[in-house]
Formats: structure tokens, C-alpha cells, sequence
């Protein structure tokens, strides 16, 4: 459904993608879709048993799925051991390319110092400030201000919007939303008396390669040391991360979850979305927390994690809160009882 | 107390609002206030009767209010059926309306495919990318960015510093506020061994006529299908949505909150703020989900719903949560008394 | 290690900081580290036992620690009765001073009837609009938007990409961080049938002095009254505050806090991250909520609260969520068992 205007063979697309075809080499798709709502010309795809009755009656052109489930699909085939991976992929085919406008644009304010590779394009408004660095095929959204001695490496996306602060280092292949702020103060006072005393930010980000940034997240600098997010690690929207974390590689942390200051997150790990964690944290490698969860203690040991009551009726829910308030007591009670009963725990 | 400078007589008001006076007709009222803060040419209204003293000493020059409270209020009425519906009507009457500025400002940078209807504004710094379609008597913020196949139904107001990606559809009436990102990229990837490939996000967004958005939200564009924001939704501050959501038809969706991908919110919903609604949830129509609760699962009955444990003093919270935690034991050992006692549950 | 170039001897930081030195007064330092990282051109500082080995290793030229701790170290020593407060003051000393750039950017747009201070540096493509007032030494980042009427006290410093509507008043040494939004509506609306009606946001915002703004984070304007945030509050990220809400002296709010409309949090309170407040609550003075609670009632008495189950292994909280929404069954189960043992409570 979702189209480029460009189109490929079935022999093609088997062989841009790595895959074994069943059916017709010379068919055509130019578009990708849901098994539902393929037509014809579309290329889908068959990951997920909840999808089964789609998959026997879809219209698309052909489907990538595993040699298992391919008894189940009357139309064309590309087999996959992981036909998930294989729509990622296949999905990329079909993202429209813009004509590379490679150029600044004339209302772009650039500091003379500021060093841009080639085929950089630098859109309207846009502020570059001094000793900036832009790596080769950059693209900078309109609006968007990158501050002094920053850093992107290649093939960095920026959408519109985005505020990066100074001495703030970008790795390869960034795709940076809009509303995104990075490297603004670390939120550190020290009291005197009832008064605040603002703590001098002096770090800086460091940002590895191939990170994903979403819509309107922030990523405070760091304190003395740096704020680190190492390669691979993909972040959703409206994320905050306080200054001085380190989250590892390939890490994925999903929308509306924030971790305060100098909480270090293991590598592989899955943060849910809404998740809290308070600062000072460790977290291991190979750790996911649920939704909405708050890690107020360090996990040491890979598994899953959850904290909350689950949902319920809220007029069910008051009565039982209620019994919640007085748990402790409850334990008592039971003690009690027990203690008539001589029943050894 | 607030005023745009604009005088109305009593009986002026009544005929704007379709209340009916009792009272002077030829007074005047020059701004809207509370109760308490009314002055004498401020009109005010009354509409819960936790405010009724200061209904009784205000100095309001006409209230606002129901039949049956009309006695305990001894300046001039207005009367209505719903005093705060009322309220919300005659409030409009004192906004300061903008002289209109029909026009583009000369820093505006518009993709000459771009249509501009009627009596449109354009704000400083403004970029406007080809094919966009803006409709009339649209007014769009200083600074704000609205990308490629873009449209903006009639009479849409767009706040400073806001990005629109492309392919968005907005209908008419759209109120926008600063800060706000619709259509950014889905959180969506497959993993290839520990690392993360990126699933194309090929949908777009479509918003229905009547939606306000309140500042620094996020909507993401949807995979393959779009992102849906039905007629008359109304969404508050800071509230995440993500790739493949649809929110039906006036449903009310307070600050902070976060829905996950490929959620399905029925029509005439409150969701408070804060909530967390994790994907591939449905819920039906009515439903109210009170402040900061986690939706883990669909919810298939109208109805009001909670989770989480409510506040105490921390230090008897800690008692407690240590016995939420062996809730499971604590219930095993009830039902080995009950066994003693031979009590059937 | 974070260095802005300049030099001090230990004699000047003793004079600067007011604090005593027991060590050569020629020694030169150039940065400011933690006691594990410094090198010999560094000051460190020591206020927590936790890094006592790191105090007996460190490199650092000297250290800021209290009397009591001194003897631990081996290096020159700076002391003081508040060794973190006194670190606070000398981070301030490595601070990059920007050249202060007196002046407004050719790109600027400023409406001919707004006024600004001395010493004001506005930068690229920032827009003033009509009567709004910038104090003396205000530094206004690239892309914000200040709006008609409002008013920045002295010395403010404005990130870039900030939006400020109309009719907000700042007070002076205001720090506001890039993607902020002060004085977007309030959500007010008032049924009428399935529909909602927009009540006018005719207040405004009032922020006094000393105020620090964190990135993204949105403060509404008031409906009829102001919003109201009060001198010293300091707010980090993506912390929304909805129309009406009052915020007393001195009050830290951490990131991704909501506190909802009309809410009155007292002075000299720390509201941890992720915390949610619904509307219409009071808190007194010298309250602290901890991370992601909920305050769904007034809080009467300082004191320290809280809300939530702790972190627990997803397996375990699953079998202990199932009892949490039996709580009120098991206490009455609880009840009969007492009742036949005859024990009072």
C-alpha cells in the first residue's frame, strides 16, 4: 500500500534480500503491506500465528515467511528463518528516498569555523555554531542548532527542531527526531540553607554509533565526566536521561521512561516504556524492566523485572488499596493466628 | 479581571450566550473572573457549590449560574441549564483576538508547490515543504516546520516551534501548541542477533477536525498503516502516542500520558494523566482510566479504572511493601489456618 | 579535567571559595575532577564516606573536604564545613564564559515596540514579538519565540528552541533550557453532550527569580488567574505543570513529574522523578515525595511519602498482583478466622 514509486521483480527482491523465492520471478510489487490489507501489487509478510486467517486469504503479490508456514499461503513465497528481520529489510526498499539536496541552504547560519563533509545538507534556519564538526552525507532539519565544538559522524539524520548543545559528540548513522535536546544542564545543586546552588555542568554527551533518538527526548550533559550512550542503543520518545548515565550497547529504552542521574544500564537490555529509574543505579546486561516499572534498587542479575499493582475496577480497586495500607498489620493478625495454631512458618 | 479591551452590555451577553437575564440589562461587564476575584464590571459564574460563600459576598457584576441557585446570589444572573458550559462560552468572548496579519512573513520559507488558502498567516522562520496544502485562515507559529504532502484543514492554529513531518493529515479547527512533534518515526525494529534493524515507518499520521494538542506532545507516523486521531480528541501536554495508535472521537487524553503501538482507544474516553497503555490494547468506548494507572490488558467494559497503591508516609510504606511482596505466602498461610479451621472458602 | 583555560593558585581559590588552605598556596590548578579521575592540575572535592579509598588515591592537586576528613589525605586541602556547597561555588570557577556577544543577531526578528536591556544578546532567528521587555545581559538562544507582552528579568539565560507565549512574566537569573514551553493553554473544556467546548486561557504565567527550567518541560498558562512558580523553584526536564498550579520558594521538582491543574505545592519541597499530582491538591511546606508516587490527596504534615509495590522478579510479582487485587477478600477471610479464635483486634 505504502509506495515510492518504484517497483521489483519478485527475482529481484529475493535477491536484494538474501531469500529463496516460490513462484513467479517475474511478478511485481511496488508497495508493502499487512496481509489484511495487500493488494496485488504489494509485498507482505507472515511472522506472528494471530495472523493465520490473514495469511490464507491475503491479495498480496508474495509473502515472506518460514519454510514452515509456507503450507498455509497460497500465493508467491520468500522464505525466511526470520521473516521479521526480513520485512525490516524488506521495508527499506520502500522508504522514499529524497532527491539529496546537497547543499547549504541559504538561511542556514554557519560559523565560519565549522568544518561540513561532503554531500552535507543543511536545512533552513539552521544554526551551526563554532568548531562544529559534520560528518560526509549529514542531513540537518530546518530550525534545527547544533552549539559549539559538537560533533556528528556520517550519515547522521536530524530532523527539524532538534537542539544540540555544546561538546556534545555524535557517532555514525544517528537518526535524531524532532524536539530532541541533547546536552542541556544536569539537573545538580547543592543546598545553602533553603537555597539552591547551581552545580557548573562541565561535561559533555558522548553518543556511539548507530543510535536512535525519538521525538522530544532529553539527554542531559554531564556533571564532570560525560553522559555516554554507547552504539546501538535506540531510544524512543520523550525519553529522559540524566546526567552521567551510561546506557550499553543495543540497549532499547521505550517511550516515557526516565533515568535519573548516574544509573548505568547494562548492554541488551529492554526498558519498557514509562519506566522509572531513580539515580544510582546498576543494572547488568540482559535485563528487562515492564512497563511503568520503578527500579529503586540495583538488579545483578539478568531476568525481568516489574513493580506495580496491575489494573482493576477502581471501585474494586479502593477497597483492596485500602487493605494494601495496612499489610504490614495484616501480617501481624495472621501471626497471631498462627501462633494459636503452632504453626512454624 | 482578564479583558481584550471589549465592552458588553448585559443584555448583549445574554443574547450571545441564549441565557436569560435577571437583572439590569444595561449594565456593563469588561472582563471574566472568579468569584472571588470578581470586580465590579468583571462577569463571573458559579457552577459547584463548594464556592458557594464566595458567591454570596462576590462582587461580580453578573454571574453566571443555574435556576435553583439563583437565590443565594444577589447581583445580576445570567441563567443557563449548565453555568459552566456556559462559562467555557462566554469565555471565548474575551480572548484578545490577534489583528489578523493575512500574511507571509518575508523569512518564511514556502516550497513554491506549497497551496496557502484564504486570509492564511505565516510566522517568521516558518518552512513550508512542496506539496504541502494549508487551508484557510490557518495561522502557523514563528519557527514551526511543516513537511513534505503535509495538509492542515481550514482554520487550524499552529503554535511556534512545531514540527510536522510528511504525509500528516489535520483537519479543520486544530488547535497545536509549541513544542509539539506529529509524525515522527515508529519505534520499530527487528533484532538481528543483539542488534536492532530498523523497520521502515511508511504510514502517516491522519487527525480528524476539532483536535487541540497540547505543547511538547508526540505522535508517531504509523509502519505501514497510519496513526489515527479521530474528530474531537482532545490531548494535553507531554502525552506520547505511538506508531499505529487510533484514539476515537472525543476521548480526552491528560498531560504525561504514554499509549504504546498499535492501541485502540475508544470513543468518549478519559484517559487522566500519566497513564501507561501498553501495546496492542483495546478498549471500549466510555471508559475512564484514573491518574498514573498502567493498562496491562484490554479493557472490554465501560466502566472507571485503577491501578497503583495510593500514597502513605514512607517510612509505613516500606512496612508494607515488604509484605506486598510475599503476598503470595501470606495467602498460602491464611489458607492453611482456614484448612485447620475447616472453613470453606 | 574540564577546563575553560584559566588558572588558579590555590591561595586564589581559598580566597575566592572563603575557605581555608592547608597546603603550598603557589600550587596551580586548571580543572576540576572527581577524586578518581583528577590529575595533579586538578581540584577534587570529598563529602561522602563512600569515596574515602578514592580520597586516600587521589592525584588531585587539591581537594575541598571537611576538617574532620582531612587527615585521610595525603594532598593540599581546601576546607570546608560544606565541602559539596563549597564545590557547588567552585565548579562555577570552570565554567566556560561564552565572549559575551552584546548584540542582535542580523537574523532577528524584533517587533519595533519591544524593549531590550543592556548587554543583550539575542541570537539567530529568534522572534520578539510586540511590547515584550528583555532584561539587562539576557542571552536569548537561536529559534526561540518570545511572545507579545511578556517580560524576562535580568540576566536570563534562554536556550535555543524555546517557545514563550504571551503574557508571561520571568523574574531575573532565569535559566531555561532548550525545548521548553511556558504558557501554552491550559486543558480546560466543558462538556456539552459527547463534545468539548474550550474554556479561554485568559491568565498568564508569573515565574520570580532564580528560577532553572530543565529541557522540555511545559508550564501552562493560567485560566482565569495566573500560573504561579515562586523564587529559587527549580525544575528539571520534561516536567509538565498544568493551568493554575502555584510552586513555592525554593521547591525542586525532578524530571517527568506532573503536576495537574490547579494544585498548590508548598515551599521548600522535593518532588522526586516521575511523581504524579492530580488536581486540585495541597501540599504543605517541606514535603519530599519519592520517585513515580502518586499524590491522589493533600498532604497535611511535612513529612516524606510515597506510593508503589517496590521492584520485584517478573515471575514473583505476577503470583503477588493476584493477591493485591484479593486484599480485601483475604482480610475478611483474615476476620473470620479471627472471630473464631475470639481474638479482639
Amino acid at each position: 500500500m505504502k509506495e515510492n514509486n518504484q517497483e521489483y521483480s519478485l527475482a529481484s527482491l529475493a535477491e536484494l534480500l538474501g531469500l529463496t523465492l516460490e513462484g513467479d520471478p517475474d511478478a511485481l510489487v511496488s508497495g508493502i503491506a499487512t496481509l489484511a490489507n495487500a493488494q496485488t501489487s504489494d509485498l507482505s509478510f507472515y511472522h506472528n500465528s494471530a495472523y493465520f486467517s490473514d495469511l490464507q486469504k491475503t491479495n498480496a503479490a508474495v509473502v515472506i515467511l518460514s519454510q514452515d508456514a509456507a503450507p498455509g499461503c497460497s500465493v508467491n513465497k520468500l522464505l525466511s528463518d526470520k521473516p521479521y528481520l526480513a520485512y525490516a529489510r524488506a521495508s527499506r526498499l520502500f522508504e522514499e528516498r529524497p532527491v539529496r539536496q546537497t547543499q547549504v541552504h541559504i538561511t542556514a547560519v554557519i560559523h565560519e569555523s565549522a568544518t561540513l563533509g561532503n554531500d552535507v545538507s543543511i536545512g533552513p534556519n539552521v544554526v551551526v555554531e563554532a568548531n562544529v564538526k559534520i560528518g560526509d552525507r549529514c542531513v540537518i532539519g530546518a530550525n534545527s542548532v547544533i552549539g559549539k565544538n559538537s560533533v556528528l559522524g556520517s550519515d547522521a539524520t536530524v530532523s527539524p527542531n532538534v537542539s544540540i548543545y555544546s561538546d556534545v559528540s555524535i557517532g555514525c548513522n544517528a537518526i535524531i527526531h524532532s524536539g530532541v535536546v541533547i546536552g542541556s544542564d544536569g539537573f545538580g545543586f547543592a543546598r545553602d540553607g533553603d537555597k539552591q546552588v547551581k552545580i557548573a555542568q562541565l561535561g559533555g554527551v558522548t553518543i556511539g554509533d548507530d543510535v536512535e533518538i525519538g521525538a522530544g527526548s532529553t539527554i542531559d550533559r554531564g556533571a564532570l565526566e560525560n553522559t555516554v550512550i554507547e552504539d546501538g542503543v535506540k531510544i524512543d520518545n520523550q525519553v529522559q536521561i540524566a546526567h552521567n548515565v551510561r546506557i550499553g550497547e543495543n540497549t532499547i529504552i521505550c517511550g516515557c521512561s526516565a533515568i535519573a542521574g548516574s544509573s548505568n544500564i547494562g548492554k541488551n537490555c529492554i526498558i519498557a516504556g514509562a519506566v522509572g529509574i531513580i539515580n544510582h543505579i546498576d543494572i547488568v546486561d540482559g535485563v528487562t524492566v515492564t512497563a511503568m516499572s520503578l527500579v529503586n534498587k540495583s538488579i545483578t542479575r539478568k531476568g525481568v523485572y516489574s513493580s506495580g499493582t496491575g489494573l482493576s475496577e477502581t471501585s474494586h480497586w479502593k477497597k483492596n488499596i485500602v487493605h494494601f495500607k495496612h499489610l504490614h498489620k495484616l501480617n501481624s493478625r495472621l501471626k497471631a493466628l498462627e501462633l494459636i495454631q503452632k504453626i512454624k512458618k
